[in-house]
Parts: structure tokens; C-alpha cells; sequence
């Protein structure tokens, strides 16, 4: 049926009587930048999807053949709003550490991460809290915690992540209900928090009480360097860490996890129930028998060897193709990362220029809580293949040699 | 690992600083009733759960072959916010009436109904806005509407449906901002809307410019008697239109639908955003291949014929066995019947007395919105074996009979 055909007989309402709430939400920056980077011609950097010829489709196949066999009609039953006992337990054990045991109850399954962000949302905040967070943030989460009308105290990022000695002034002044990082090669910047910062963030948060959001996407996607401890290992209960299959296995099976104490897990528990029930019980059934014919962890050496050459060929071309002036971040695992460009140059200007010479990566204003950073770009260089990412390199870099001579 | 694993070295924060919402929400009323429902030797008739027996396995089984063979890497990755056009477009020609057409823009995917209730409170709601329901209503909904501080104003029910004459004090008394029906085999009563309440209500809901939200699970479910016309024929874009696959295909593959004009559904879409950013892809191409396989309208035959000889079955047993005091419901569709003890019988006390003679429905109480009613029960007939519902009934008139004698 095309949209024309559409009518409604009668128009009975006039005005829609829509909450303060949802009338008040922004539309979403990068929406009309990711239509732009989808014409055709136009080399994408801006998406945030995961390399789709990679997904597993074979072994999820194999998987979801064994579900139909080995569950049945459970798997096509309604289930608990804490997720199938089953991958609870699976992720409590893959989430634990010597420091840190979690248990089946103390996983809750959510709709991917985008759930436990918005349920994180319901679960904490009243109008006009304040969340502290990385300057740039996930812009993700900064929707989810906009419904709650959150307010936002932001501390600078360097190589290091979250320049933690920033932290206490801004907790003093705006007395914040929850710190949100993502420690591990943040979105959008591809930066990771080193060890001695993530000590020093778990002690600030101990001694002001405030729970810390562990957003963790892309922990299993280290391609170079050494891992820091876990915030988790680190803040015992103080962490509430999110963790999500759509970067290790599909996003579109939509499963995501919270782990955290039990005090927390039944707080996400109970306000998800009016939310949705529970997430999709096939798709927890499909997680799990994938797991269980022990595919994950091969697949995810097989994704980290894709990204790290990716990863390497668009840092190499950077370094050979950018003006030097151009500064760019070097990420040991994850999806992104981070051009920064001269003061006075606007990155909005220049996603213009480079969509006219063929390629798009998203301007970074979005992922700044109070929109106050126009020079920089967010990168995605997972997704495209090698020669493209050579060539999208240099048409950009074209398009910033322009613009800076 | 056991729950008596699970430790957490560090317990940092002592006092959690939930939202005021969150800490206000109340344990489901029901969710211990099932519990004690689901002990064994109990003939269960309480929870909402359709029939597993009946679920469509096989094609299902085929279904998903057939994602994996037709849409691959697609099936797996993230999807639109609306959610897959084809399955939308399915469901707007579904949806049509010849007075009422829908196109995929005016269908939005959720994941099952009750993120639809969600997304509803959502857009429509701010604290302390009157919701007019039928009393009794759906459990559900009251769940989702009361996390975004909804009031009620409710109007009683007689075998035709809402008393629709006794709404209009209501409106004016209360001004609500939505009126929210389950016009067909509502949950919990069973009882459906007559024709001429219908147009009634979209009568009054015209004068007094509100939207209706007409929650339609059960519609396609019907075993005896002729439908009315749909409420979305009569009223227009007034009325906003629940759909689900969780009655007709299978509740765990969480799939739903809200069909409404474009400034309804674009909000819908608008709120859903940040919530979980769109439902399971897989599911939606299973559904959509399930259905495109030419199987739904033969499987909601199969289901009817085996409903409606459960449904006959125990209606005639109460018929034979119960006290004449005691009412019930008799649905022409659906998954739920109602009974009404006579005045002075607490049903809450029945339940237990219930329990112990090993048959268990739920107490009609926490589906008053006031909670003014304990003389009634939900009853489901879907759900048990014809052998079981004749033995659940007799024990259950057994305690009716001693309870009244």
C-alpha cells in the first residue's frame, strides 16, 4: 500500500494532547547526517553499525535450529522479566572476576544497551539530576537520560580518558546522582581509561556515594595494548556495568545485560517489567545455544583480526594523508575514532565539503551534553571494507588539506 | 554458579538513591498469586499465558530458515526505529478498513503490546493526568500508565461493555487525557463492546477531543457471535489501535504494533528512540516469512477451534457446578472469563481457600484501578488441558459451595 493511499476518514482530533516530556525531545542529531551518509557515492564513516558480512549467520543457524529442538514451545513462551535462567547464569560467570562474583540474579537481560541506559534513566533519576559524565559522551545515553530531564556536569577527556583530578570540583558543585563513562575505547572518541584513573574515579565515587555507569560495548575488542582492571573489579558495588552481544555477535537480536549488585538488579528488574515484560525469550534461547556450541570466543578473534587490520589501515592512512595540524586518536580496541581538528575550524562546515567530495563521518557537536565542541569528527572504521577506508581517507583528507591551506 | 557465590568485595554504596518513581512502584499485585499458582498439583487458571501446545513450531522453525536464506546479515543488523518495512506494510494492510486505510508510516513495531502501553504513557502523560478506563481494566496497562504518574477516572461495565452513558461525568469531572479500552474479550472480563457503546464512546470522545487508545489483543480470537465495527472504523484518527503477535503466533518473540495517524505514530516512533532504539530485526523478518508463507489465518483457525472447545468446556462445568449466586462471564472470544461472587464474599479469601483444594485464578482486585472490587476473579480457559478445566472447575465450585452454604 503506498503512503498515498492513506487517509483517515475522520479527522476527529485537532491538536494532539502529547506529554511535556515527549514534546520536548530534540530530534535526533545524527539522523539526518546518517540519511546524508547513506546516498550513494558516499564512502560511510558515520553509522555505528558493526561490519555486517562478518556476522555469524552459519553458527546463529545452527543455533536457532537448536532451539526449536531443544526448547520448543519455551523459547516461543513468555518468561521472566529477569531474562532465562540460563544466559543469566552464562553471563554471570562470563562477568565475574576473582575480585568480583556475580550470580544469575545479579544479571538482568535487557533489549540491547540502549534498554539498560533507559531503564538506568527510570531507575535513578528524578528532573533535574545532574549525571556526570565524559566531554564527549555516548550519545545514546544522552538520550535515554533526557527523558528523565537529566542535567549534565561534564569533565574533559585526554589520552587517558576522563581527567578524574576535574571530577571532584564539578561533583562539589552540581552534586551529581550517577557518573556515566565508557571506560573501554569510548564511543565516540576511541579513548580507554588507564588504570590509575579508574582507580582514582572509583575513589571519588566512594567517597561522595555516587554509583558509577560502566558502559562497556566494546570491552571484548582489544586489537593492541594491555587491558586495565575493570571498573568493576575496582568499585565493587559502586559499578553498575552494562554489557551487550551487538558488537560480538548481532545487534539485531537486540540482547543486551546489566551486572550489577542485587540491590540494583532488582531495582532494573522491576522497572523494565512495565516497560516491555521481558526481552525476546527466542532471541535469549538463540544467544544461548550459540554460546553453548562454543562459537563466541573463536568469533571474537575472528572480528578483532577484521577490525585491527581495518583499525590499522585507516590509521596509516591518516597519518600519511592528514595535514599535520589534524590531530586523530589511535584506539586499542572498539568501533571509533577521533579527529580533532585546528582551532576555528568548524566540523559541521567540513562534513559539508567532505559529502560533496564522497565520503561522511559524523560531526562531533552531539556527543557534547551542552553542544559546546564543533571540531572534531567521530569515525567509524569498522565497517567499511580496506580499500574503502583508503579512499575515503583521502578524499577526506583532501577536503581538509582545502580547507586548512 | 550458585547464588551463594556471589560477593561483592566492596560494598562502596550503602544507601542506593533510586528516582521518586522508581521507589514508588508497587510489586505486582499479581506476580505472587502466580507463583503460588504455578506449585505443583495446582490446575491453573490465573496466569495470562497462551497455550504453548498450539504454537506454530514448525513453520516457525521453516520461518527462520527462511530469514536466514532470504535476508541474512540483514536480519541480524540494526534496523529502523518504525521497524522493518516490510512487516509494517503487512500489518497496514491488515490494519485497513474500508472507511480506515493504514500504510506502513502509520504502523509502528514494539516489542509486544506492552512496550506499546509504555510508549503510549510516554507521549501522552505527565504527572497527574486522568486516564478513563473501564473498571475493571487491564493489569498491564495500569502498570505502565501509573509509571508516568497517571490518575484514573473509571466507568463500570455491563455485558455490553463500559457503561458508556456514565462517562461523560467522568470526562467532565476529571478532564482526562486519554480513554483507554480493551473493546474485544477484554482482559480481564471478557466482555466486548457492543456496537452502539462504540459509537457512543467515539461520540464523546469527538466532543471532548480525547484520544482513545483501543487495546486490541484478543480481536482476531473471536468463537461465537458476530463482531461489532472496530473502533478504529468509527472514530477515526481519534483512536490510536494496539496490535500483537503474542495471542495469534507466540508472546516470546515480544512483537507488537501500534497503528495510528502519522502525527501519532511519528511521536510513537519519536519515543521508542531512546527506549531500546527498535525491536528484534530476526523477529520481525521471522514473523514477517512466517506470515508471508501464507500460515497465519490457517493458525488462528487451529487456535479458535481449540480455545473455543476449552472456552465450552468450562462454561458449561461452571453451569452444572456452581452456586447460582455465583456470575461468570460468558466471552464470545478471548482468553479470559470473570466471575462475581455474591456480595460479602471476599474473593482474596477465596483464593486461598482455592489454592489449598489445588485450583488457582486470580483475584479481580489489583483490576480496579482503585482497588474497590474484591468480589471477583479472572479466570483463563485457554490455557489448561478440557480434562484439567473440568477438574479445576468442580474444585473450585466445591469451594464456592462450601463458601456459600
Amino acid at each position: 500500500m503506498s503512503d498515498s493511499t492513506t487517509e483517515f476518514s475522520k479527522d476527529i482530533i485537532t491538536r494532539w494532547p502529547f506529554s511535556d516530556r515527549a514534546t520536548a525531545i530534540e530530534a535526533n542529531a545524527i539522523r539526518e547526517i546518517l540519511k546524508i551518509s547513506g546516498r550513494s557515492g558516499i564512502i560511510n564513516f558515520a553509522g555505528g553499525l558493526p561490519a555486517a558480512e562478518l556476522f555469524p549467520e552459519t553458527h546463529l543457524k545452527a543455533a536457532s535450529e537448536m532451539v526449536f529442538k531443544k526448547h520448543g514451545p519455551k523459547a516461543l513462551q513468555y518468561s521472566l522479566t529477569q531474562g532465562i535462567y540460563e544466559l543469566r547464569e552464562i553471563l554471570a560467570e562470563r562477568s565475574s572476576t576473582p575480585e568480583m562474583k556475580f550470580s544469575a540474579d545479579t544479571i538482568q537481560i535487557t533489549t540491547g544497551s540502549q534498554q539498560a541506559l533507559d531503564l538506568i534513566g527510570r531507575a535513578f533519576l528524578n528532573p533535574g539530576d545532574y549525571v556526570l559524565t565524559e566531554a564527549p559522551t555516548y550519545l545514546g545515553a544522552l538520550s535515554a537520560f533526557n527523558f528523565y530531564q537529566a542535567r549534565y556536569c561534564t569533565v574533559p577527556m585526554d589520552e587517558h580518558g576522563m581527567i578524574v583530578e576535574m571530577a571532584e570540583e564539578k561533583i562539589k558543585e552540581c552534586k551529581p546522582k550517577l557518573i556515566y563513562v565508557v571506560p573501554n575505547f569510548q564511543n565516540p572518541s576511541g579513548i580507554t581509561m588507564s588504570a590509575e584513573r579508574r582507580e582514582a574515579l572509583v575513589e571519588v565515587a566512594a567517597r561522595y556515594q555516587i554509583p558509577i555507569i560502566d558502559d562497556n560495548p566494546y570491552g571484548e575488542l582489544r586489537y593492541s595494548g594491555e587491558p586495565a582492571p575493570s571498573l568493576k573489579t575496582l568499585g565493587g558495588n559502586a559499578v553498575i556495568s552494562l554489557g551487550t552481544f551487538s558488537k560480538i555477535i548481532s545487534p539485531g537480536i537486540r540482547i543486551g545485560w546489566v551486572a550489577a549488585c542485587r540491590e540494583v538488579a532488582a531495582m532494573i528488574e522491576k522497572v523494565k517489567q512495565s516497560t516491555d515484560l521481558h526481552s525476546t525469550t527466542f532471541c535469549q534461547y538463540l544467544v544461548y545455544e550459540y554460546i553453548m556450541a562454543g562459537h563466541l570466543d573463536s568469533h571474537i578473534e575472528l572480528i578483532k583480526e577484521a577490525y585491527r587490520k581495518r583499525r590499522d589501515v585507516m590509521i596509516n592512512t591518516m597519518a600519511n594523508e592528514f595535514p599535520e595540524e589534524v590531530k586523530f586518536t589511535r584506539p586499542e580496541g572498539g568501533l571509533f575514532l577521533w579527529i580533532t581538528l585546528p582551532e576555528g575550524i568548524s566540523a559541521s562546515e567540513v562534513f559539508d565539503k567532505a559529502v560533496d567530495a564522497g565520503v561522511a563521518c559524523v560531526p562531533g557537536k552531539p556527543f557534547y551534553p551542552h553542544n559546546d565542541n564543533d571540531q572534531s569528527f567521530r569515525v567509524n572504521f569498522c565497517h567499511a571494507s580496506e580499500d574503502n577506508i583508503v579512499e575515503g581517507i583521502r578524499r577526506l583528507a583532501s577536503v581538509l588539506r582545502t580547507e586548512l591551506s
